[in-house]
């Protein structure tokens, strides 16, 4: 592994750390474009679960055997590992949860008695898991106006006495349009409303600092950033030290009567029944291997990659490319001319490429993009121009098939 | 690996199977005996989760691309694996959660409308997970009474025109009781009540069979049968096809829109978000490896170390083990006389031996006991007649020391 970078050659080889992409697919390097529905896993973490399952394994917390601290204490030092990656002030206000879905909807579980009946803002780019749970608690959505470019028009933002919360992905898993969170939270905070940063789409991709920023909630997947699957992270910052909590357990209890049970304090009012210590463990593992690589050499490598990519897209006549902001990162989606976006990833995968196609979880924005679904190419931080390059060529492969 | 097995003797050699059962700790060999906390894992699972990471790993059901359908096989297969270890009617009728607590607590906010102001009925011996979903669901609870012995009366459930489920663990966490679930089935049949069964301590130990049950819910844990953590199954049965999602986003939804959402059908509508796949992976390789053994070997073989503990715990004297039911499997507890469940532990634990001590999340049952806690001893199927000869060396030598 390649401990310092900066530049795309260089980072080349974290693809060695990488076991899958030395795959052949029908026969072909695996170019994987598809890191904005899961990232691969580095042999570090891959390693960290089995060295968990082979050497440690136990429950935690309750224990008074040996296996149970050495569990208790990894488990706790990941947490502690997510506190500082993300810049909370205490590491109580982490919670680990199954996923950025997970996240988001014990958070409206929790608020909707203050949601019920009254408005959520988002944005129009909004993946499924950041609109569903707030319908489910009873909220009204408003979407923020964006610009032709699909810039989120920040200032449009309309704030009510029945807005309870502004929810907003950092990152489009479509677009790559990343958003002006800390403006928002800015605005948000004029008006005494709470905010929700759906980070799954960004956490990997550069740093974050949830102080910095001044959202009250954040989430995000263990998957998405290179560790395991069925794991999450949720924030839960000053405003909302003392959330009801959205399931009830073991683990997360003081007193339990067949009348009544009080709550232990965050983080363990979250956390009811067992954890998934492993996948835990496994985002300290990522973040460790993260933070060697450097999250500031992370971002400049992906952007050198991205704006290549999105250069040679753009000079493609009969391609559409959707989104122009100010900042982007990971994802990029586009069709070509007359061509499904289904079958042109059907021919790709056959040159080992692998994108996505569909609507990605965010049925609104192709309303508003016009189109049923795009091809979406998404890239990590192992991937290369090469990668984008094979993307081009899988292209032309598609457009003369079908010329 | 042992493939037929059937007495005390060849069972041992399942424990090759599981790594970490070599460890020593404290310069003793490991005899871990909190089962009923967290299962250990076999080599076959360990390798099952890694070999996903290093080959196959995609996200599923919305790729185009080779990975993708890879993934999404695997985790079908799993899915139908589950489907048939639990006899149920068709795999739909499984969902992946993420455990047995998230299982319960799902259920809970489904049926959270018609449980509002209403009864559930529990037993004295349930753990915080299927007594505090209810009471956060607003249910009030009621419990079947028991006998001395700790035998739930089941002739006295009393279902009322207020009872809208039955909740009920299989086998109890803390005294290794198994009720007689097929029996309150069929008496919660007759009045139109839905049964859920807490499967959490009964799925690793015995063959179960819902349609023979005739429940309608059952909820278990990948980590105590020898899979990962952060996975676990919901079966709901043929009554419950419809159940109103408890959580929402990608993967459970037809149709989005910012006004409102349609849900899929099951299991997808009770998936949302990226669900565990390497966990359910993980489950899947702990099913073939526990039918590879057998589930009818493997209660004989766990009858017979569990009746040997038993017996020899019962000779001593000055130790009260709590609870004689019709059916024990899985957990033993007891107390030694003047000496703390604690103290007990940490001594034991110094000797290799590997209980839990406390209320193991079952408060109203030690109110029931009289006790704040007791040690427990909790058994799986690579435990011998020699970890229970350890776990009462243990026992004197605590017994020693305070004397």
């Amino acid at each position: 592994m390649v401990l310092t970078c900066g530049n795309g050659e260089k980072m080349m080889d974290v693809k060695k750390d990488f076991p899958i992409l030395e795959k052949e697919v029908y026969g072909k390097r695996l170019v994987y474009l598809d890191n904005a529905a899961t990232s691969q896993k580095p042999n570090c973490v891959i390693d960290a679960i089995s060295e968990y399952y082979r050497s440690d394994n136990s429950n935690i917390h309750r224990g008074v055997h040996y296996l149970s601290e050495v569990s208790s204490e990894k488990y706790e030092h990941a947490r502690k590992k997510v506190s500082e990656f993300i810049g909370a002030s205490d590491p109580a206000e982490v919670a680990f949860t199954a996923g950025t879905t997970d996240s988001i909807n014990q958070v409206a579980r929790s608020l909707e008695p203050s949601l019920r009946g009254n408005e959520v803002i988002v944005t129009g780019v909004e993946h499924h898991s950041n609109i569903v749970p707030w319908q489910m608690a009873g909220a009204t959505l408003k979407v923020i106006p964006m610009d032709d470019d699909l810039n989120v028009l920040i200032d449009s933002i309309e704030i009510s006495d029945r807005t309870k919360l502004v929810a907003i992905s950092h990152a489009s898993n479509v677009l790559g349009s990343v958003n002006d969170i800390k403006a928002i939270c800015s605005i948000a905070k004029e008006h005494d409303v709470p905010v929700l940063v759906d980070a799954a789409q960004s956490i990997q991709h550069m740093p974050i600092d949830v102080r910095d920023i001044g959202c009250d909630l954040l989430a995000f997947s263990g998957h998405k950033m290179y560790a395991s699957t069925g794991v999450g992270v949720l924030y839960t910052g000053e405003r909302f030290r003392d959330l009801v909590p959205a399931r009830g357990g073991g683990g997360m209890v003081d007193k339990v009567t067949i009348e009544r049970t009080t709550y232990l304090d965050p983080p363990l009012r979250y956390e009811a029944g067992t954890p998934d210590i492993a996948g835990a463990i496994s985002i300290g593992a990522a973040i460790d291997y993260m933070q060697r690589i450097g999250m500031d050499n992370i971002k400049r490598h992906e952007n050198e990659v991205y704006s290549y990519a999105r250069k040679r897209l753009l000079e493609m006549d009969d391609v559409a490319v959707y989104g122009n902001t100010n900042e982007m990162c990971g994802a990029i989606s586009f069709n070509l001319d007359g061509i499904h976006h289904y079958d042109a990833g059907l021919i790709m995968d056959k040159m080992g490429i692998a994108v996505r196609t569909g609507h990605h979880c965010a049925q609104p924005l192709m309303r508003i993009l016009g189109v049923e679904g795009t091809v979406r190419a998404s890239f990590a931080m192992y991937n290369t121009k090469e990668d984008a390059d094979m993307l081009i060529e899988g292209i032309e492969k598609v457009r003369m098939m079908y010329s």
